[in-house]
């Protein structure tokens, strides 16, 4: 028997388990799953004969120790920042780990001594990142091998509701951490490249300068940029590419109607409201707009905004009841991210039977004999239910994948590492796919950055 | 003799400085004036027979200490950060202090040990902080002992060129920290009370909520509001009032323009440009807008703000020269902000024979026997050259005028304070009204908030 430490039993946790458990008997595996709260472990065992229940709390070294030194691979879907003390363990005893989340510094500084132990510590090996990079690096690797020479990298994925369950105008429901979703962009400009030339997007213009994309069969959508287009060039080894630029997928009209809330200010997660505990959502909306004792919240919106009678962005922001004078915020000293989160939360939560929906699609511009190409490489992934949903899929097949490979040496070079290599990404990808996760490439003509307007 | 020690011969020390120079006859003072460029202080002093120049390092303990054991009082004007080894010193050898910056945490926690040994630590004693306390408080109590009830207090600052210097489009030109001006309003939302609502703009429609102000003999002005609002409801005692908003004063029209670099990002200081040493204007202006091969920059400005062909923004953008694909950026490095300012330094300069101004306004609703009142004040200062600008009049005065008074015992409460107590502002406003610095009262009818909707 070989033994898995799964640390972390949270809801992106279902496939990557349910894989392991599925491939226990053949592969003569042992998982246990570690959890500060045992029943979350043991409702994703569900007394399978090859799995075991763990309550853990990772801050206790001699519980966190004892588990790590039974285990002959470790997984770790904890947050990011709780990593490291189990990457520390894995040293000291010699185990191999696997995350996917985004390589840390302090995780990038073991990687010598990972190298000297020979361990391998695989980051980033979820969606995005990962199925991002393997798919992308496959597609790259391929145009290099040829002797083609990339010109150009787009990149968007976006967690979404599937088209079965797309019931509400805005045509989104929270499928992930819905506190990411309010706060999305913040922080800093969007960098990118376009054509050789660098782009700063400011974060109340970020969803107001989106992209339009197509994919077969599903329609189209829009991106907005990401903040981090930039950090692919070395990654990715694109230093010399002329467009570069990662956003996130939203169904066409999100964005402008997003817009509305970033230019009232509701989105800002760094002050508190004012006695927000007894405000209605009405009184929240007003909190934006100026005082004026004659004309109503919604005409001031309107007017402050620009929004024209017949504007579909209205019916968006009727559909949330931000103008509702009955519906209380009912949350202490809470700021306007937290309370948008709330009011979001009332109609994008998804029902029962709904389902998500996992997009992605790369644009890889490239020459060849001076010839200018273009590949588009589109994923969709829809959940099957609410356990094991697209997001759930898409995040925690290629850890288990991995994992697998790693354990029955599949999977050898080591280090402190994230799958841009050929050893990492062709046989998970293979799999991937033999589990519903299909990249489609086609060829279509290379266009250059902004196609639309050079027409 | 009485020493007086003034730390820091910086722009605003220059009236200051003539101010106790002229005084030090009747008065039997001496004033060494300390700097860490020693020509800095002796170009201030011009040979005046009752100053010292001193070369000074603040950082060299054993310098800094003997210095202030020879002073009767100690004034700082070194920046905030650096009053707080001096106000240790003071402590340790009995002297008093006076400094024209915001008080901080550290320095209000000298307050017991400062009363306990009966020493005054005079802080906010400048134009904005101090001569708005003092004017505003003076009104305020007198509002209070005929037995008002303060129902809105508005107050707006402003340090913007003189009218017959005044020659560019924009209406403005730097007269203090350019940085700052840059930078206004950045750090989180604004927050104010409206009619007892409490209101909160983002930092990106900042320049879109203006307030309207005239001023007798000076036309129209515009403010848009300060972040910070809300802290004078406890300072000046009036916790139930409705109305509460203090705002930065600037020419009609200013705000609108400005909002264009706000919306396309060139106010940032979070991140650096690629390549900011090489870049022309036109380069600058273009990396905030979308790529296209074949419209021009001015053309994706205008669309991108949507900025009409007759609209006056326009001349001012010009003005400006931020199409220039000859004029360099020439800073390694740099954020926008720091970009921009240097963009704006071309044109905003005072030239040598310029002339600078200060506004401040304020108004006071209350309500008397059941009706409302509202009595507006106003003060306009003139700078008379470029050493002694309206700026370092209004910070200098103050300083200086206070500093004498503690000195002559006219003002003898002791503790770590700023100018809100009658005791201190009565006798400093009568002799800066004697220096030409006047606040102008009339009873306006009331008209609560909003005057212009409410038609």
């Amino acid at each position: 028997m070989r033994n898995i430490l799964l640390i972390g039993a949270g809801r992106s946790s279902s496939s990557l388990i349910t894989y392991l458990l599925n491939k226990s008997f053949v592969e003569n595996l042992h998982i246990t799953i570690a959890d500060i709260t045992l029943k979350n472990a043991e409702n994703r065992i569900l007394n399978h004969k090859n799995g075991t229940a763990l309550e853990l709390d990772i801050f206790n070294e001699t519980e966190r120790q004892t588990a790590i030194k039974q285990a002959d691979i470790v997984i770790s879907m904890l947050p990011a920042h709780l990593h490291l003390n189990i990457a520390k363990d894995c040293l000291t005893f010699g185990k191999n780990m696997v995350t996917a989340s985004y390589i840390s510094k302090e995780m990038k500084a073991l990687n010598d001594e990972a190298v000297e132990k020979n361990l391998i510590f695989m980051n980033e090996i979820g969606l995005d990142p990962g199925i991002d990079h393997m798919s992308a690096m496959q597609v790259i690797d391929s145009i290099r091998e040829k002797g083609g020479k990339m010109l150009l990298f787009e990149s968007f994925t976006g967690g979404l509701v599937a088209p079965e369950s797309d019931d509400n105008l805005w045509n989104y429901k929270f499928t992930w951490n819905p506190r990411n979703v309010v706060l999305a962009g913040q922080g800093g400009a969007a960098k990118f490249l376009q054509e050789g030339r660098y782009k700063y997007i400011p974060y109340h213009k970020l969803f107001r300068r989106t992209e339009i994309l197509h994919i077969d069969g599903y329609g189209k959508f829009e991106a907005y940029a990401n903040r981090d287009s930039l950090k692919y060039k070395s990654v990715y080894n694109l230093d010399t590419i002329l467009t570069l630029y990662r956003g996130t997928i939203r169904r066409v009209g999100y964005s402008r109607a997003w817009n509305i809330f970033v230019q009232l200010g509701m989105t800002d997660d760094s002050y508190t409201i004012e006695d927000s505990e007894n405000m209605s959502y009405r009184d929240f909306t007003n909190s934006f707009l100026p005082y004026n004792p004659n004309d109503s919240v919604e005409l001031k919106l309107r007017h402050c905004l620009k929004i024209d009678q017949d504007d579909i962005i209205w019916e968006k922001l009727l559909e949330l009841n931000i103008f509702s004078p009955t519906k209380k915020i009912a949350l202490k000293n809470a700021t306007p991210a937290q309370i948008l989160e709330k009011i979001l939360k009332d109609s994008w939560t998804l029902k029962e039977d709904d389902k998500d929906m996992i997009v992605m699609q790369h644009l890889f511009g490239y020459e060849l004999n001076g010839i200018k190409h273009q590949i588009e490489s589109s994923m969709v992934c829809i959940g099957d239910n609410q356990t094991y949903t697209a997001m759930a899929k898409t995040v925690g097949l290629p850890v288990a994948i991995a994992t697998l490979k790693i354990l029955n040496k599949e999977i050898k070079t080591p280090g402190v590492q994230i799958p841009i290599n050929k050893e990492v990404y062709e046989p998970i990808l293979k799999e991937l796919k033999e589990n519903g996760i299909i990249f489609k490439e086609k060829n279509v003509p290379y266009y250059g950055y902004n196609l639309e307007s050079l027409n």
